[in-house]
């Protein structure tokens, strides 16, 4: 229901975008459902080529004000926040007035860790008049279904792992943390923190690589979902094309991400790309978070 | 009591020798207190020149017949495993009839998680006659001790910082993963698994330089402790100069272990690269899992 009021919603609805082809995959989503969109692309994050078929405005980080002005010029009550953000250098920093005024208050949130952040900024952006949706709001196509996206399916061994993956993530929860594990035949691989999905499955290669994670190919599975508790409108987990060929190189035997819960970006490409590369994906639903 | 009890024991002390300073730092320790050690330095792990200073004998992974048949001429009836391994590759592997004979039963237990393998080990050197003992038991000096280390003390958010990681360590406990975090500004930068203590240092210094990781530096901190539950004859967690030298440049204040719980290799030498290099090493004691 929320999801049908979001589109219905009049106005055209503001993207602010950060990096990866997500911000795209969303506004495109939201135009075929016959809504005006305005994107916000932060520099230094976003890809120019891509932003430039809709209507835009660059943002620096953190231009509040800016984005507040030309949000209510362009008519847009209604804002999406997407996309991987490249953290500029202090010195980059465009502030204007808004965002000094907010600047306290930013601090004292950030400290909380990031959920707190998160729904800290939603709180602000409901405060300027604004309603901060999630991406799944305005596309629900989005997010991941339950059942296997390609041709490959998890054994009763991946099943296993899938398993205890889901349980790490609802552990590690309350401490803000592990939106993605690596479980291998039982054993914790990897979980992730501060270093990404990317980084994290990097390092799994590399750790085959070295012989200190000694197991045959097809062995080991991404497990990502939301935290319990995550405030989903500006941080559901994603995995794209990129996820597919990381955990390729990383020899896992697939990745499974919550039903309903996960982002896939370019669900075509990543079809395909795992199908050749031999890689289960499936939606699963967690009963323990359920 | 145990303690005494193992140094009283007769016959030499049988030390099958990883990598890394520990296992020789073990071995002074316990001929200082007047037992004779014998050392089995495995290949490829242990180094050449420091076992030389002790009767020694090698082995190739996983050596158990004559391992067996080694300490049992040399009179040992107590075992210690210590330092870190590099795990051969399988073609590599010397087998002899008791490891073939012990090989499925390993297995079993490999798939389990470190920890029942670990206890397993143990009860199988347990069936051959031996008692394996932890470093700690034969050696208590090597283990932290409560309170500072060095010159330098955690300040009040550093102290945020150790409880929430001590939390996060035994949260994710029932997982066997998890013996290192960092935490910085009460957020969890890092948790360890498949990787190590040392390279998931690594990671933050290269977090810091890529910007992933914006915080200024001397803020943050390694916290390791053993998991609740695990086997500490077996698989004591540990520190020694490359940690503090790591922690230093993954920009952190300071490392704090779990007195008692921990070890501390070449302690001396810890604090005069801590205190140099402007970094607090403290033991501490953890309320919720005492």
């Amino acid at each position: 229901m929320a999801d049908e009021d979001a589109r219905r919603e009049d106005g055209p609805l503001a993207i602010v975008c950060g990096g990866g082809t997500l911000p795209l995959t969303v506004a495109d989503a939201v135009a075929r459902s016959g809504r005006r969109v305005v994107l916000f692309p932060l520099r230094g994050s976003a890809d120019p080529v891509a932003v430039a078929r809709y209507p835009h405005h660059w943002l620096g980080l953190p231009q509040a004000g800016r984005l507040r002005r030309l949000a209510r010029k362009e008519g847009c009550r209604d804002v999406v926040l997407i996309g991987s953000l490249v953290r500029p250098a202090i010195r980059q920093f465009r502030f204007d007035w808004l965002t000094l005024r907010l600047l306290p208050r930013i601090i004292r949130l950030y400290r909380g860790g990031d959920d707190h952040l998160l729904s800290g900024v939603a709180e602000v952006f409901g405060e300027h008049g604004f309603r901060l949706l999630g991406a799944h709001e305005v596309a629900p196509e989005i997010l991941a279904r339950e059942g296997p996206l390609g041709g490959h399916r998890p054994s009763p061994r991946d099943q296993a792992d899938i398993a205890r993956g889901l349980a790490l993530i609802v552990a590690a929860g309350p401490f803000d943390v592990g939106q993605a594990v690596v479980i291998a035949n039982n054993h914790v691989l990897a979980i992730e923190a501060a270093e990404g999905t990317d980084r994290m499955l990097d390092r799994i290669a590399e750790l085959r690589r070295d012989g200190r994670i000694n197991l045959p190919e097809g062995v080991g599975v991404l497990v990502k979902a939301p935290k319990p508790g995550q405030d989903r409108r500006v941080d559901l987990p994603s995995i794209g094309p990129q996820t597919v060929d990381r955990a390729a190189r990383a020899g896992l035997a697939g990745l499974a991400v919550m039903a309903g819960g996960t982002i896939v970006a370019e669900p075509d490409r990543v079809v395909r790309d795992a199908d050749r590369a031999g890689l289960f994906v499936v939606g699963v639903r967690d009963e323990a978070s359920a």
